[in-house]
């Protein structure tokens, strides 16, 4: 392709886009095709010969929008808040105009030290403390994955550079609420610590860790000659934003110097706002934390921040030094390959950058403040009718309801409350995700799209009662 | 940020990245700025307020591209070629303005079959069989954690579900040659093996993994009882792009139920000509490789093509199913949150299928055997001049060279090379890697970006012998 056919193309691109999420709102939310309708349409082999890319937008309209499922959508109430804001996308497309390589410094210096300052600017935005450094990771995932492995090598004073796992040393145990994501004990399984050495510690009334258990626990462990390595505390949980007490478990790690993980993935984004703070009091106290701008925030996705004390541990755990990547640079610059799991690295700062430029704090936290009020507004409703119920403590965007009318057993109930969050999910009006809280079938409606005011909630709350009717 | 203000920057940005492209060759190629520089140009803290995002276009010229170094560049020779093709970046603007999420099928079913069919066109292209099949990851370091987790779990029975690498099996080994790439020691370490459980294999004249000398270290751990778990066998090394044996490593491997991995990251991409698929005879025994599009290739980074024989076992190793994923998917689809470490996906498939159609197979495989016969041109130049040696055979589009006047000794000519590599990327002519083989200190010529013509190669050689003057 020449620069010219680029031009014609990008534009018309940028075009489409806008069009696209201009009239996102006249869109079913959730995709209708069947498994296997998209793969059909399109050729078994490549193409022999190029006939420059043709017309993108055509085929962007025609074979992929049907399979999309618009996590931009004003109505989109499932999972978790995904804005892609405008800004970010320029800041996607700046990164891959340039097309640089951030694995170490000298390989682009703007990309390693644009992260620095974003990375930066981001601890501010959420109250940490300079004690903190902070470097772009994909996915919250593979963020947490990193944090058990540091602890590992902590605890195990870096047996990965002797035997591993694999030496005589005493078992090493993981500890985590029952509350908390999937990807803690996928995690624990990955770095080898094995599922049996998770602890999964009974939650309270609210969803939240109890420390109670948590310390005999450790106790349990201790006395039978393991070793507790990490604690990966919840920081507003998938399922119904719970929160662990942070202060209390950081005091239960310190007694026994057990590395203190938090996921806030989703969270984290709500201590932009100085009143939701209180919810992670005591983080200070923590080893590592991730959270994710690019859910709520808006930073467009893949914008996972992770942040630890100890950045000269985690090189030493994740550095490599081969002969090939030997640069002239000084002592004082980092090489964020040593940081994580991937060698090479885009240039994701940009679009975050972009999107402070454009949104300012200040506007961010009034999106953020609009979307709780959105969620105790739906709350109140819910728990003014008949029938309803909330089954969460709505913390922050995220309500957890169901319909409980009388004479159905727990039984009779999923298959209704299932049937509710289908038949909204099947009208294209909305998309909201089922879950399960303390065996209970439930819908789980997650506010927070970039465009979702109160009259989509409003719209959701009369849809969810025709569908209960 | 509203609509018409992203079309206006959008324009802007499209076409500054076409003219910053078309000017490409201007440009010094590596960036020149010192360390912190980009860093104190920046404000300490994020903006209070919004201002639309100002003018994108002159904060990336200014504040940006002095600390790019231009991986794009006609005379980039360093690293690896990193090719960010037009129909790419056009592919990363699409993924970015719908914002899809594709971690299940049902987040977005086109983002999950668009990819499969990708992933076979793939593997069609490099003349794999159909027992084959691919995920997009996002570098060969993370798909090679992966596939070594994988078999450690085939070796170990899934401990993972049970007391992983912490019970009392006996240890698991890893083989790999000892020009293998530092993802390699890497993954071994954090996957729980250590380092001690690494066995580097010597290699031959031609960098090339000694199999005889494998069959010896397998027969060593398997007296010792150990239990030999996997073998990376590299097809390309990154420093002289070496080809370790795969089919007699496969044998090897055969014998003793030994997980085979290829790391193919840079040469994968050769193998689209089928006149070099001998160079990985044997692929077909292996249990999982990766090779690396967003290099060579021209699908723009971050886009790692990851492929196993037994994904029904990888989903066994890196599957969760928490009920908040549930969907009503059948058992038909894809899910590929359950293939890979992280949980949330861009939609890559797009750059990469853009950009095959806009080229064709034929069009790439006329770029790479111009750009084999530019680096056969160039080892024939070097090896015909007096002092000059390549010092490895040239395989593919990687030239290993170095200057040797007499009367030097190895110290002595260590500061030689070194001094001519750094005088060319002092001058911004051209840019390109020193490395170390064989204890030697050698200036590395990797070849393959898009534009990089034989006259650009014509003028890194003249570059050459004038700094070592």
């Amino acid at each position: 392709m020449k620069s010219d056919e680029f031009r014609r193309l990008g534009h018309a691109l940028v075009d489409w886009i806008a069009t696209y999420r201009d009239e996102l709102a006249t869109r079913p939310v959730m995709s209708r095709v069947r498994p296997g309708e998209i793969r059909a349409r399109l050729p078994e082999a490549p193409p022999e010969h190029g006939d420059g890319a043709g017309d993108l937008v055509a085929l962007l309209e025609r074979e992929v929008l049907p399979g999309i499922t618009h996590w931009n959508h004003p109505s989109f109430f499932a999972y978790f808040p995904s804005n892609t804001s405008y800004a970010s996308i320029l800041g996607d497309l700046a990164c891959a105009g340039l097309g640089a390589q951030g694995m170490s410094w000298q390989t682009s210096p703007a990309a390693t030290e644009i992260e620095e300052v974003m990375m930066d600017w981001l601890r501010q935005m959420v109250g940490l403390s300079p004690a903190w450094t902070g470097v772009i990771q994909d996915t919250a995932s593979t963020a947490t994955l990193g944090a058990l492995i540091c602890a590992r090598e902590r605890a195990s004073d870096l047996a990965q550079t002797t035997t591993g796992l694999q030496g005589d040393g005493a078992p090493l145990v993981v500890y985590a609420s029952a509350q908390a994501h999937s990807s803690i004990e996928k995690a624990t399984a990955l770095a080898g610590f094995g599922k049996a050495h998770l602890r999964q510690i009974v939650t309270d009334g609210r969803y939240a860790m109890r420390v109670d258990a948590l310390r005999g626990a450790i106790d349990e462990d201790l006395a039978a000659g393991r070793v507790p390595c990490a604690i990966v505390a919840t920081a507003g949980t998938t399922n119904t934003t719970a929160f662990d007490p942070i202060a209390e478990i950081v005091d239960a790690a310190r007694e026994h110097g057990i590395w203190v993980h938090v996921d806030a993935a989703m969270a984290g984004t709500a201590m932009i706002l100085p009143e939701c703070r209180a919810l992670w009091d005591g983080v200070e106290g923590a080893d590592s934390l991730v959270f994710n701008p690019h859910k709520w925030m808006g930073a467009g996705f893949d914008l996972s921040a992770s942040y630890c004390r100890d950045p000269q541990h985690l090189i030493r755990v994740m550095g490599t030094n081969p002969a090939y990547l030997r640069t002239q640079e000084d002592g004082g610059v980092s090489n964020f390959r040593d940081w994580h799991i991937p060698l090479g690295r885009r240039f994701r700062a940009l679009k975050l950058w972009f999107y402070l430029l454009d949104a300012g704090v200040e506007g961010i936290r009034a999106r953020l403040r609009r979307d709780l009020a959105n969620a105790q507004w739906l709350a109140e409703q819910v728990g003014a009718a008949p029938w309803w119920q909330v089954v969460a403590p709505v913390q922050l965007q995220t309500v957890c309801i169901r319909h409980a009318p009388a004479g159905l057993d727990e039984h009779a109930l999923a298959i209704h409350n299932l049937g509710i969050a289908r038949a909204i999910n099947d009208s294209g009006a909305a998309y909201l995700t089922p879950s399960v809280v303390d065996g209970k079938q439930i819908i789980r409606v997650s506010i927070g799209a970039e465009h979702t005011e109160r009259a989509h909630v409003a719209a959701l709350w009369a849809a969810l009662q025709g569908a209960a009717r």
